[in-house]
């Protein structure tokens, strides 16, 4: 095999971390029901054709279109810029992080097989001018995400490289312009109808946070260089796998049973999600957005207030230990852990023999950076599991194309699973609705005079000022 | 002025975000004298010379000799690796990230005044590997960063380095090394003596954690071209209020008194830091640390087992609306958050006037980049307010030198004040030893056999695999 995901769950037991802290078999067993029931649930709306996102590993059409236009992309320019937030950057970031070589834009331009990607996500002008002073337009593309063509941060920064692509390229600038969003309607279909500029679709009922295997993740991986029909093929092996009702062959549900029995039953309401490798940071960071955004929610199903939802912590391994695990040994019991072991690493750094009259680092001599960093990782599970942290792991047997979309996939379903645990609809995020109101209210939109009213009469009060 | 920090504490209280949620000025008022009286007591192990990092604000002949020492390295190389883990990292990359344009590797090199910076802090074989491939020997300084010497990461990274460095440079490597180790013992001051390495100290009783305003933070910020002078400025005003018993002109003590109250009276115990600005999202993770290992203490200075601390989380705006905002608004009522406003942006994009045909982008025509960030963040402030979400701003005029010193001592004293409302002991971090030692086990260091024979009865148990 070669490439496999498996989840480890050990050290989330109570007979290794303890009856206070840790998930007992029964505990296991009693919820089992309620898994399998939403399983059930989730299979028959995809075989009612209700789950798009079930589809999509199965979307080898449009692989080819995207190999199609990337092949060409990367004979005609050096850089690709995406413009687009939250999922809609996080996953192309997340791919690339994860399956090409770290410093990738540093990196001499004959050790890269594809595009420099940069990734503006924020509305902040320092970042956006920089990466304009970078990035010249001749050599750059840009690719602009946003489904309903209104996301305020993206299309600001869309219509501000605009006047220097129009400026510097003229007539030619549309042939610098990408686009994926709404097959149908929405400002950029518009746009790229009445311009002729290239588009890809987000299929419909395909949410942001589950975007990675569509045009959103797929497209900026493929300019890189990524095989994403192997990113498929992960997706699908998880796929396989999800509707399981055999526990002991379904890591997505198992993941999220014991993420919501941690929670519930023993109050650790605070997931932390670990890689021990730089590259797979941004993966645990996609993470984040999937776990928070599914799961915190004010009303349940039934529509009654529970304000519920575990707030999830991304965190590096090793760095992190000399950052945050002093907190996560000695601290409140409110935590799990998920390490993600990377399996071999891809470069190998050797330590050397220097200095061997110095004692203390002398068992550092001709051992391996790699070889540092998982004894690294065992010892933090180790110190966590004997002071009583539920923990677990999800080991890869390498990072490849196919365990990145396996580990993404599965995190996927496990949001959803944890939704049905939760009781919570874990595909809307009504909570950004206020915040997005604010800002049309605050730029001075016409139509939100009103709201605009009611934030500057909570404006207005004496502020409190320490200086 | 100009260049004045601002702590506005409004939204924290509760005639705004209401009395389940929010401080009452009877609260603050009760509390008070606590805080006093760790003042007091902070002042006066200042005043007997018993808190050195108090003392750092007036180190100005330590920045002539790193002055010095830049200027000359700055006309020899191009690029400057540190090699350090934790506080010995981030100090430097929140410096730098703050102080410097974005992407400052990127930029051509006629744009920037100062060395490139990498900063390899974790030992993971592929980012070293990435580095060594970016940074020649030939045009690199190497700065080894670790106070005991013993530091694995940081010790295995620069025997790493020190092969390729030799092969290139033969009797030369010297050159291109710089040591920040403790003044007068361990294995790096060893080194440094016995081969003529330039060497700057960590003065005795300054942690990691507490460690930017020596060479730890500026050094880097020399060698990439920001005004220390001007850093420790700005730590020199905050150090003049930090012992102020009148709480309206004390705002270190202050945010520490309305965190531990929000946590202790109001179950708020994760708090998130927010910059509205990419530049300062490292200062935030720079925090994390300071926070996590400042406040996270299994025992109290009674040694009582207390298992404190709240869970701090570093944010980004707007970025994080998109990502975590949805569970920070109608999640648990169980964090406090703290905005930081840089001010002005360095660099202003303008949107400009495109499509203004689409109705529903009209409202960004002829704005600015900066200008919708500033509502972004105004938005989400007054979101959080009106789901009963205590939050605090820190607003800085603008994002500088001396506005960087303030912020970051003025946290500094707040994470010491907080120690003591906590009842902590702030400055030691006893919790990583565990997993320091075990990493010693797991590779084979001689002296910690009995602990890899208990690492080894804990994994051997029949592991629970579901795959």
């Amino acid at each position: 095999m070669g490439h496999r995901l498996r989840l480890d769950i050990t050290r989330m037991l109570s007979d290794v971390v303890g009856i206070e802290h840790g998930i007992t078999l029964d505990d296991i067993e009693a919820a089992w029901p309620k898994a399998e029931a939403i399983l059930q649930g989730l299979e028959a709306r995809h075989g009612a054709g209700d789950m798009p996102l079930f589809d999509l590993p199965d979307s080898t059409d449009v692989v080819d279109k995207i190999l199609d236009f990337a092949e060409k992309a990367k004979g005609k320019f050096r850089n690709v810029v995406v413009l687009g937030i939250g999922g809609s950057s996080s996953a192309g970031t997340a791919l690339q992080s994860a399956l090409k070589p770290q410093l990738w834009n540093q990196l001499p331009d004959e050790k890269r097989d594809g595009l420099r990607l940069f990734v503006p996500d924020n509305s902040d002008p320092e970042l956006l001018h920089a990466v304009m002073e970078v990035c010249p337009p001749e050599e750059t593309l840009y690719c602009v995400i946003t489904k309903s063509g209104r996301t305020a941060e993206t299309m600001a920064s869309f219509f501000a490289v605009l006047t220097p692509l129009k400026e510097a390229l003229k007539d030619q600038y549309t042939s610098h312009l990408v686009f994926i969003t709404d097959p149908s309607k929405g400002n950029l279909r518009q746009i790229a109808r009445s311009e002729g500029i290239r588009s890809f679709n987000i299929p419909a009922g395909v949410g942001g946070r589950f975007s990675v295997f569509t045009p959103v993740g797929l497209l900026p991986a493929a300019l890189v260089g990524i095989d994403i029909s192997q990113v498929l093929e992960g997706a699908l092996l998880q796929r396989e796998k999800c509707f399981n009702r055999d526990l002991q062959a379904n890591p997505a549900a198992v993941y999220a049973l014991l993420q919501y029995l941690a929670h519930t039953e023993r109050e650790k309401h605070i997931h932390v999600m670990m890689p021990y490798a730089n590259a797979l940071k941004p993966v645990a960071d996609w993470f984040k957005q999937l776990w928070a955004e599914s799961l915190g929610k004010k009303f349940n199903m039934k529509h009654e207030a529970v304000f519920c939802g575990p707030t999830p912590l991304a965190a590096l391994g090793a760095t992190d230990q000399h950052s945050q695990v002093q907190l996560y040994v000695e601290g409140p019991h409110d935590k799990t852990f998920t390490f993600i072991f990377p399996g071999e690493y891809r470069k190998e750094v050797k330590i050397g023999r220097h200095y061997h009259d110095i004692e203390t680092t002398e068992y550092l001599a001709d051992k391996t950076l790699g070889r540092l960093l998982v004894a690294e990782a065992e010892a933090t599970q180790h110190a966590l599991t004997a002071a009583h942290r539920p923990n677990m792991a999800i080991k890869l047997d390498e990072v490849s194309p196919s365990t990145i979309g396996q580990l993404m996939f599965m995190l996927e379903v496990s949001a959803l699973v944890a939704g049905g645990l939760y009781e919570v609809n874990p595909l809307d995020q009504p909570g950004v609705e206020a915040g997005k109101v604010a800002t049309y209210a605050l730029m001075g939109r016409s139509g939100y005079e009103d709201i605009l009213a009611e934030i500057e009469k909570e404006r207005s009060r004496n502020p409190v000022i320490i200086e």
